[in-house]
């Protein structure tokens, strides 16, 4: 009888299993392609590790900033961990960053007055943009390819084609190919030992 | 036989859920409080969702900025959507603020020049807020408590205790109270549907 329920209990732990993953079912784990090359737009980066958000608000740039917005950065877990314990990022990580217009405030430089002070403070989403590390796929740009799912409010597009190198990895390579093409001196969530 | 192998499988089962509890080990759910009433540090809120960071910064508040620090705050996926349907937040509902400098840029206003334009970046950890809803514990401060384990660098504090009412709750109460006592309006993310 040894097997019959060695062979019960497998069916227990598949379908325990199964319900399991169901709960993540709407949620994409690393990047996927279409079949013209074109980036799916990542599910469930709203769950994944939040490193940082930055803003550069157009009241301080002229008016016309390249990111007017704040840009809050996720990446998945185990691809934080395995930045953490090797230097970079492993093959496949996807880092996304959503933008958030600013709220409008009263100050020359775009700041408004709150209880907390004078300040910047996040409004309506205002896009996606998506970095993917594919050394095969993307050997051209240091290794990883940068796609825009479109600047303007959700929903965002449901795919997106590689950027043109001027568009984004240019930057990046001039200024942070050291550090595996991000701007990690912007996240120093990235440093920080966590549960 | 029957009997034998459910009780192994029950076994199996117990044995599966005390792996994959295992590893959330070090990861805190809702409010723990000491003997003595103090609130202890939770653990894990980095993988909690993040619904926003705002800025204050001392250079646009004559160099002393209540909340000089970028405020990130983090709430638990189920309080959050417990939010969303109800537009309040459940009993026990804790929400974590963790505070980063701004690095240090050279305009009079702080701000410091970026490859992506002029604007305040995050820096080092400088500090966790905590507000945990209990209406029987906190009813003389509309249902929530507020804690501080120390606007410094790690580690914090292991346990607080409640931050008198000027501290934190009269404000929330003044300017809040209309919405469960969180500043709703400043986390957008609270609004938007996620996977």
């Amino acid at each position: 009888m040894k097997s019959r329920w060695n062979w019960a209990c497998a069916l227990s732990t598949v379908a325990m299993l199964a319900v399991t993953g169901s709960s993540q079912s709407s949620e994409t784990r690393g990047a996927t392609f279409t079949k013209a090359g074109e980036l799916m737009l990542p599910k469930g980066y709203r769950k994944w590790m939040f490193i940082g958000a930055s803003i550069t608000p157009n009241g301080l740039n002229s008016g016309s900033a390249p990111f007017p917005e704040f840009h809050s950065v996720y990446v998945e877990l185990d691809n934080f961990r395995s930045y953490q314990k090797n230097g970079k990022f492993p093959e496949g990580t996807v880092m996304v960053k959503e933008l958030s217009l600013v709220q409008p405030g009263k100050h020359p430089d775009g700041s408004l007055d709150s209880a907390s002070g004078r300040g910047y403070f996040p409004g309506s989403l205002n896009g996606l943009d998506v970095m993917v590390k594919d050394s095969a796929r993307f050997s051209k740009t240091n290794n990883w390819g940068f796609f825009t799912f479109g600047h303007h409010a959700q929903p965002y597009n449901a795919t997106a084609k590689e950027s043109s190198t001027t568009e984004c990895a240019s930057c990046h390579i001039a200024n942070v190919a050291k550090t595996d093409m991000v701007w990690v001196r912007y996240y120093p969530l990235l440093s920080v030992q966590i549960d």
